[in-house]
């Protein structure tokens, strides 16, 4: 029989690749035949995290079907930010932590979301629940997945159980938390090496909302100035990628880890729902969103409200 | 603040009271507040299990809006089976053992699904996992669900944790497992008293596949003559309820509980696809299935892969 394949979304981020690891080693504990994959090579950050704990990178996919028959999701489970042919093969478990949301199954499955801050603060618990003991490179990885997450427990997705999982899983991984952590959130903010359209690749996710096609891509800087010091070279990039994929509208999201802020670019139409989504009115595509760091929470709710309410 | 309503699918079964009184009683020990309701009256099997027990039968609501903002669903998620006004309202968990199609949120959310015979074996788990006492009467409702869902475990649905949790639920309510298993099933299966259209909306769901909409009704008994003795009238009240509320085929599934077949009623278009299902012909709109007894896992997936597949 094939192996059955566990992986996080498109454009994976250290969770996709982190809980896909950490709940397919689960589940060989548990007696399945589980590989960990991805749906895209690793982020600077997410490779930082891998290297540090000499874990190598899943193999990458796009498609599932010509291999296996049965997948289990991580970290997402809108189909469209899932392998392309996600709806030709048996979902049997997702673990997630965002909006359910054009996903369904024609059989029972298992599926465990909780509104926590990371999938891997989830994946710890299914661990414990288990009995299952976590390799020290497993812990390693999964902790990366909180601090990016949560950006180190500063996102307002970021909940007690997830503080508590990390410094469990810290004394696991041995390392200390706060030092690893903003070393592991700086390596993800080397975008000056990037083109423009690798850096709205970073982190971007489609979102159907009412009859609009919304594309929303995140960036975490140091620097919100280094990035906007490329708005009209972003702004270029956006519109190729807007005409290529049929978005209607393309939310770039520059987050400031150290201030907990973020500055929205914006093409396409129409502008007047976002910003009353945000309560704020665009000056040259731009608005500051003090605040905001979590696309889950701060992002994609307001936007649905406006679109879909 | 309003209290967060709790409920389970529309026409409710055991499980779906069941679970919803359980799962209540277990967010409020946990903190919040929570009313158990019900988007219909009790069927007289599960009359029967909350007279047993000393339990009232939940509160009558058809939809939720009015009076609260905050939901918890058990044993269903598909909107269509669920409040009318579902959409209008913020999911904060979902408890359930189907499939899941046509839900979604806008924000993340408790969801916890798992392929077992029965909602109330999940809540048992749930109950455990917070380290929560489980009062008698509601053990007593909960080993009812289970053994309604599962045919006193003769449904292909249950499962070994399905079957450990009933037993571990009949020493809590102090029953005689068996004994009070047939004689609660039984009480289900008193169809002479009711009027035909009773019958087909006693537990019956509604399922869009592909471009139809099909309404899938299911009766237990201990005399599958006694059902198809009444099969003219019971074909008027099937078409009388498509035409009323727009199914293009409608299924009657009845049960014979003790031999565990179903003979399955069929009106409406088109019958290929559903012959094709079952690899049967119907003769007289009638198709003995031997061996099924399970809408969900034996007829669900079978009548969705040929309208979908």
């Amino acid at each position: 029989m094939s192996k059955i394949l566990v992986f996080g979304h498109q454009n994976p981020d250290t969770d996709a690749i982190g809980a896909a690891i950490a709940f397919a080693n689960l589940q060989n504990q548990l007696g399945k035949d589980c590989e960990a994959v991805a749906l895209g090579t690793p982020n600077e950050e997410t490779q930082f995290a891998l290297d540090t704990f000499g874990l190598t990178a899943p193999r990458v996919i796009d498609s599932v079907a010509k291999e296996t028959q049965e997948v289990m999701l991580v970290d997402h489970n809108e189909f469209q930010q899932s392998a392309a042919d996600i709806a030709d093969v048996t979902v049997l478990a997702v673990v997630d932590h965002h909006r359910i949301a054009n996903f369904e199954t024609a059989n029972p499955l298992y599926y465990r979301a909780e509104p926590v801050g990371c999938t891997s603060t989830i994946v710890l618990k299914l661990y414990k629940e288990n009995q299952v003991e976590i390799p020290k490179a497993i812990a390693g990885i999964m902790l990366s997945a909180i601090i990016s997450d949560t950006l180190l427990f500063k996102s307002p997705t970021c909940t007690d159980e997830d503080v508590t999982a990390a410094k469990e899983l810290a004394v696991i991984a041995d390392v200390e938390l706060e030092v690893y952590g903003l070393d592991m959130l700086k390596a993800g903010t080397n975008l000056g090496t990037k083109s423009a359209a690798e850096l709205l690749d970073l982190d971007a996710k489609s979102f159907p909302m009412g009859a609009k096609n919304i594309r929303i891509g995140q960036v975490n800087t140091v620097d919100l100035k280094e990035v906007f010091d490329r708005q009209a070279e972003l702004e270029a990039a956006m519109k190729d990628s807007m005409a290529a994929n049929g978005y209607d509208l393309f939310l770039l999201v520059a987050t400031d880890i150290l201030d907990s802020n973020s500055e929205l670019l914006v093409v396409g139409e129409p502008t007047a729902p976002v910003e009353a989504a945000f309560k704020t009115t665009l000056t040259n595509n731009r608005a500051f969103l003090p605040g905001v760091v979590s696309r889950k929470k701060q992002i994609v709710p307001q936007l649905t409200e406006v679109f879909e309410g």
